[in-house]
């Protein structure tokens, strides 16, 4: 039985081999995630991974559906497995948005799906963290957005020599092209132009924009000469109160390919330029007015980062941790008569909130040994009898190789403390 | 645009309906979840959402077919969104088991779905938390699992008066049946039967059981009357030296429904017997066998426990807390010349692990108060300029009232303290 082409397994490490995807990792950039989610007052929410096929092409055109993992169900209902989170957010905060106090701040951690012809190394699905604010137009919720999206790469430990944050306006795009075409319904594909100018060979986008009447040349002076906007500019003078104009630069190659964004956008880069976009978002002001049939008008801004590239990023920069049980304690068995008061030690810890582990039977000393140090526990803790029948818990610092004879109870309370200070990033 | 009927939105609380779920309340049964599994020295794994028809009508046969959200994918693939873990980590551990020591010990926290004819207040997808120990035979094995299953639900403050684990075994019903039944491909309608003994009037249940040729009052005693089986002993005991017997007790009305079980089986039920089962598990030690065509054989057990009743239960033994932004705290900018200064403040807050929130834009000051107590803030916190043009931090405790005037790093380090002391579990 396999598991279907383009979609992943997520295994505890040390994961077997590069087919396969470390579930720890991902656990890692989740919780990174969520704690900088935390610490900037975002509350989470989550919808169904499917929705009507109508939300997405509502918001994208028919032209989507060749890329959506999309089905009838049974009920003969068009449906599709969720390729973005925001239409879902904008139809969530049509129907409620009444009960909470503008500007909203909020993330999703959603897994999203597409179904293209598959391609070597190319996914059906990913996981996304997605933040966006709702019911605020001023650039200081764009500031915010993106000190958001600049501190959870930070919490994963890179910094300004990894990746950089290029900042453009589709306000200042839109006006560059409607002085230059008259036909506004064109203007997707202006955008789409535009976003694949760095990827695409030079007569390719030549006659794209020729088609519109546009030169590349003009665009070109456009990129290399234009002054920030002033929303621009109050968006980085606003990064820089903060101390983090380090890792933001006003580059106008980027514009962003989906149609509805209205004001500022941008995408997190490596700097190297090795991989593809970390991130991206921008404004878009209009889409859940959109959504809701024009009964709810909100502005809006948001991103989205996948898991894909940053896995790959932390990697190639040696930045994913080594994952184990993390054990703080292995109870050693080795007097069977003692089994029961070991297990009484080990619900102990376990209540007191050390990770315990120990042997479901027998087994020689030296094996049980063995297996506390294959698990990386950080202490073992063995029960002893004394001749007048009182137990006390002999640990064994296994970094160390130190050892401290209590009183179980003591010994508990040693070990919880330990642990408490072990884990500084809660996950 | 509505939602897909049967699936559920997760909002923030406070949440504005009934109709809609809590992301907040959620993450708090998560949290638990994953943090008790830590404690045992579980491993996070997780698999598709999607999976191949074929993976779980091998294991339930083609009648479960009416029972899956299933489709045909573009690629002409009879594909199911997954209605249960266990299939996955079969196939999982099938690949892949000898890259890790035995026995191991995984868990994950899928979505799960399901296409039945839509019925007020049954859902089509729910989460479960899904723990296995893989390659061990012995009882304590069960003992393990069990003891995890308890103190999972005793993390979310649950108690011996509000849930008790029903323990039984299979494989005494298989005796049980295989002693009055001759034809074994019955077994199978004979668990059912069982299973929905307290459930069915004594009739249908009568007459399922005579159709195999075994009498109901022949069930009744056997359920009144059996010795727990030597397993069943060794489970209970290694139980009652954990501590943890009073939250168990042996009860053969307990067989569960699936054909695979082998060994001790057991489900989670609230004392007052006010809602269906909140948790169920037990031995399976020919699945891996089956699902990897007979290549890997590795004994196996496990559990799933749903959030539905979960979420229904703490619901209404009031052991849901009350979420919300959980703000350290919320800066007040009265003077607008000092916001560059106060943004500055805000991110040092932020990266020492502060939630910290502010106003985007030139708020009154008593309209920022309002909304610092609004986000139920534990503190305000407002810069100052000296005459001799140093800043200071001017601190309010919004529980008591009480104020203190600090440099800001060193309010910054006394607030960040307060943060990490006040978030004793993480999520």
């Amino acid at each position: 039985m396999e598991r279907l082409p383009a979609f992943r397994d997520f295994y505890p490490e040390p994961t077997p081999h590069a087919d396969v995807w470390s579930a720890d990792a991902r656990q890692h950039i989740f919780a990174a995630w969520r704690e900088t989610a935390r610490r900037y007052g975002f509350r989470e929410y989550d919808g169904p991974p499917l929705e009507s096929l109508e939300l997405f092409t509502r918001k994208s055109g028919d032209e989507i559906v060749g890329q959506l993992y999309n089905f009838t169900d049974k009920g003969n209902r068009a449906v599709a497995l969720r390729p973005e989170m925001t239409p879902t957010l904008a139809r969530m905060v049509a129907a409620h948005e009444r009960n909470y106090k503008k500007p909203m701040k909020w993330f999703a951690i959603p897994q999203l799906f597409r179904y293209e012809r598959a391609q070597k190394g190319r996914l059906r699905e990913h996981f996304q963290f997605n933040a966006d604010i709702i019911g605020e137009t001023d650039p200081a919720a764009d500031a915010e957005i993106i000190a958001l999206l600049i501190d959870s790469l930070r919490a994963l430990k890179l910094t300004s020599s990894d990746f950089v944050i290029r900042l453009s306006s589709r306000r200042a795009w839109q006006q560059f092209f409607s002085s230059r075409c008259a036909d506004a319904g064109r203007a997707y594909d202006f955008y789409q132009a535009i976003d694949k100018l760095e990827r695409e060979d030079e007569s390719a986008s030549r006659a794209k924009l020729g088609s519109l009447g546009i030169k590349l040349e003009d665009v070109r002076a456009f990129i290399s000469a234009s002054e920030p906007t002033a929303e621009l500019g109050a968006v980085l003078k606003n990064l820089v109160a903060r101390g983090l104009g380090d890792f933001v630069r006003i580059d106008y190659n980027i514009i962003r390919g989906l149609a509805y964004y209205t004001g500022v956008v941008f995408e997190a880069h490596d700097q190297r330029g090795e991989f593809r976009a970390i991130a991206g978002g921008g404004r878009y002001d209009g889409l859940v007015k959109l959504m809701s049939d024009g009964k709810v008008d909100l502005p809006a801004l948001g991103f989205g980062m996948g898991d894909v590239v940053l896995l790959e990023l932390l990697k190639a920069r040696g930045l994913l941790p080594r994952s184990d049980a993390g054990l703080d304690v292995f109870v050693l068995i080795e007097d069977e008569s003692l089994r029961p008061d070991s297990l009484k030690l080990i619900e102990d810890l376990r209540i007191a909130g050390c990770a315990a582990d120990y042997s479901f039977i027998p087994l020689k000393s030296d094996k049980q040994f063995k297996r506390a140090v294959e698990l990386n526990a950080a202490f073992t803790c063995r029960l002893e009898r004394s001749t007048e029948g009182s137990l006390t818990a002999k640990l064994k610092n296994l970094k160390d190789r130190s050892e401290r004879t209590l009183p179980p109870a003591e010994a508990v309370a040693f070990l919880a403390s330990l642990s408490a200070s072990r884990v500084p990033v809660p996950h």
